[in-house]
């Protein structure tokens, strides 16, 4: 392992896929051809060839993975860790294994189609503020349910937050190691990251940076691949 | 025009399409071979094909619009009004062709994949509670933007709205005859009746309901169309 390195991406691949019913992991389907994990990692591999790559995957996925990786000759580096029974788990994994580096992206899986501007924007952010999180503003109307009824909110600065999700390397591992794993605590990592007291700074995002969780999201990502190569 | 119909629908198809950049208004661009509006209008005659149809559009597309449905032999029967300077002014115009009725749906022209299991959802949920709104649980972490930082949201019973909006036609009349169209005051139909003391009920809506209003999002429509046909 190198001694250091600028920059790290973890990717977290730990879902069981169970809302996509399709009885293999979600971050194993097939998009335009190759298991959907092989087109997130090579997006940080086209953003930055020397990145730092680890995945968190759940044990009992790793030996396919593995064998995925022969049968499709997938030829980008990366080093693979266990998963753990949260998201804040995986991530303490790949922490652990991290070499010495300036900044760490923590970037979903099942997020294949995130632009390499919007990888590029949110390092570059992280670099002059220590974070960087891309969120797109809130389009839909939105509404709060309360019983029987509901009320509309305002969506005035509101944003919807994707990854990678980019942090000072001493930033994330402080939050990391002054937070406690309850489950259901921390959607994301700047949650835990703001937690520990640091400001979390938004970049755009993308619309195309979709995130694959029900079946109709597999065609749509099959769809926005199939424009960027035409 | 038939005395009393059960149930209208209000498309409304107001929009510019300036943030699509095509140069044609988005509800009439090319949707499998079909302008977009043609598609959200089928949707409902699918639906019912005795369901009275109101489609709302600007009036300098009026025209055009014609020549289309001549053009594409465009056969699902609806009635025309111009379009107002906002939503609700769309909408208004609309309410004052209806003939009587008891449920009225408002619909966004550019949403053209609404299921139909939606549609009917909304409508028999407001026969029985006198609104319904179809929403998507918030599955995105959320922020909200203060100057430089931001902070998380808790996302929990937290949705996002689509159309169609289904409402009871006395609550909608009643609603719109005593709201000033004060232009961004209402994002939706359900924020004007909730506005004049009635509750909104929230129904499931579908993923699949998505709003054209980016480029990238036509290419997602004809991949959900092609899975929907396959």
């Amino acid at each position: 392992m190198p001694l250091h390195v600028p920059r790290c991406v973890i990717i977290v691949a730990g879902g069981s896929g169970s809302r996509m019913g399709a009885g293999v992991p979600k971050q194993f389907l097939l998009l335009a051809g190759q298991p959907l994990l092989m087109h997130t990692i090579a997006l940080f591999a086209r953003y930055d060839a020397s990145l730092f790559i680890v995945v968190a995957l759940p044990v009992a996925h790793i030996e396919h993975w593995q064998q995925l990786c022969s049968t499709y000759r997938f030829g980008v580096p990366h080093k693979v860790v266990a998963g753990g029974a949260t998201r804040s788990a995986s991530v303490r994994n790949a922490l652990a294994v991290l070499p010495d580096t300036d900044f760490i992206a923590v970037h979903d899986g099942v997020r294949p189609l995130a632009p390499v501007e919007v990888i590029a924007r949110c390092f570059d952010t992280a670099s002059h503020h220590g974070s960087a999180v891309p969120a797109t503003a809130i389009t839909d109307s939105l509404r709060k349910k309360t019983g029987d009824a509901s009320y509309d909110l305002p969506r005035e600065n509101l944003y919807a937050v994707q990854t990678p999700q980019v942090f000072r390397a001493d930033w994330l591992v402080h939050a990391y190691a002054h937070t406690a794993d309850c489950p259901g605590a921390f959607t994301d990592d700047a949650s835990v990251v703001q937690a520990a007291g640091y400001d979390i700074i938004l970049v755009e995002g993308s619309r195309e940076n979709i995130k694959i969780t029900e079946p109709p999201d597999l065609p749509v990502a099959e769809a926005l691949i199939a424009l960027r190569r035409s």
